[in-house]
């Protein structure tokens, strides 16, 4: 009988240990499995260059001057987000925010934004914000919370430039990788 | 003896395992109660409407002509957080930060801003950020951080336009509920 | 040998309750100790004051008038963050985002930015929003998030003005202690 409650016990031990560790939602620095992830297509139309009919953001600031990478220039924006590369598909959700160019020797850019979902598949918003290292391949921002569906997420937003053409179109791939989900 | 190890066993699984769950801090879908909850009203008083003696904010950038929605319109505000719907009470706190207006064929905002509490009830602050989507009647903002009595603090803000005068006032509810507390 | 059992299940209580509370990740009121923690120093060098060579900020947008404290004055910045006082000293990042004076009666801002570290030491980026409300010694600001070597961090920034020279430079304290760290 003591014999049993010994390997009980045991059991028991491994049992409640892995459950802690679980429970404290620490992933590894190699970064854990997120609990979601998915891929979604940011375009952006701009105003100005393209026309009221299309365009889907605008500048709102001109650039005072410091360099000339366009430093300064604040860009609003209600954009489609779609799941593949095609602006003109079926908008899954909205890019609602803005970002400008801070960077008065390359190409850089700093983003705040929510992604809006509404459709039968999601209903909910993540909120977003972080630095668009644009000289960089890939980029990661931060995702700081979420709503409805996304309850209280937080993770990553991997960004990687898709293509552009010159002022008045640009497309970003977002690999969205939450690792709090509820 | 033995069967008493037994009793106290079982007695101790249900606690550690109980608390174990707690410790996951992972609501449920259907959104756990939080673990702070309270309401205020927000009243925004447009300078350029209404005089530099009155007024709390003021728009900063013009709208570009993207529709007629006031399309990039960018507002910073330093403006009183009441508990009740009179904007004369006594601010429990201010919202500091800015919204714009992001959509071209309806009116549709963004915001990011603190909540700056300075009172003997509480000290500290909560930041907010998300998509302020007009057209629903309540809307789910985030609350990503916080700071003194708010240490850490994320959870859920509810908008809900409350009452508006044209562009010069109008006032939002805003229910705070808090799902992480220290 | 019901005894050593006994002894061993007291011990072990004491154990998984203890790794229990730590997986609750509360601090206390008092705020517990950081997971990480350091000071850096951060110089903003305004374009227009100081030349394209020198300036790393720029203000983008007029103040509309609302008091004498620059109330809508929006500043971009890629600024350099530093070890010591040193403006000139090799940066250890970056920091890139905006500021903007939010206050009628006084001078108050808010801020929204990046620190961007690129050394060998550190690669990541900390996400960072909150009021600065600069009538205080020390304000504290929201770590909302963070990449790279620090994934998924959160915690706060607390400001101190170390100096200023009139518009042209200021330079501030920032003590950074992050409270999730995985």
């Amino acid at each position: 009988m003591v014999s049993q409650i010994k390997s009980f016990l045991f059991l028991f031990i491994v049992l409640v240990l892995s459950k802690t560790v679980i429970s404290a939602r620490k992933p590894s620095k190699s970064q854990s499995k997120p609990c979601k992830n998915f891929v979604l297509y940011y375009h952006d139309i701009m105003f100005g260059v393209d026309d009221v009919q299309n365009a889907t953001s605008a500048a709102v600031t001109n650039p005072p001057g410091l360099g000339n990478f366009k430093f300064g220039k604040l860009v609003i924006f209600d954009d489609p987000v779609t799941i593949d590369k095609n602006y003109q598909s079926e908008p899954v959700a909205r890019a609602q925010g803005f970002y400008f160019y801070d960077m008065k020797n390359d190409y850089n850019a700093w983003f705040s934004y929510t992604l809006v979902f509404n459709s039968t598949q999601h209903k909910g918003t993540l909120n977003i914000m972080g630095a668009d290292l644009m000289m960089e391949k890939t980029r990661d921002l931060s995702v700081v919370g979420g709503t409805g569906d996304f309850f209280m997420s937080r993770g990553i937003v991997t960004f990687e430039t898709d293509t552009f053409e010159g002022a008045k179109y640009f497309r970003v791939k977002m690999d969205i990788k939450l690792y709090d989900c509820y």
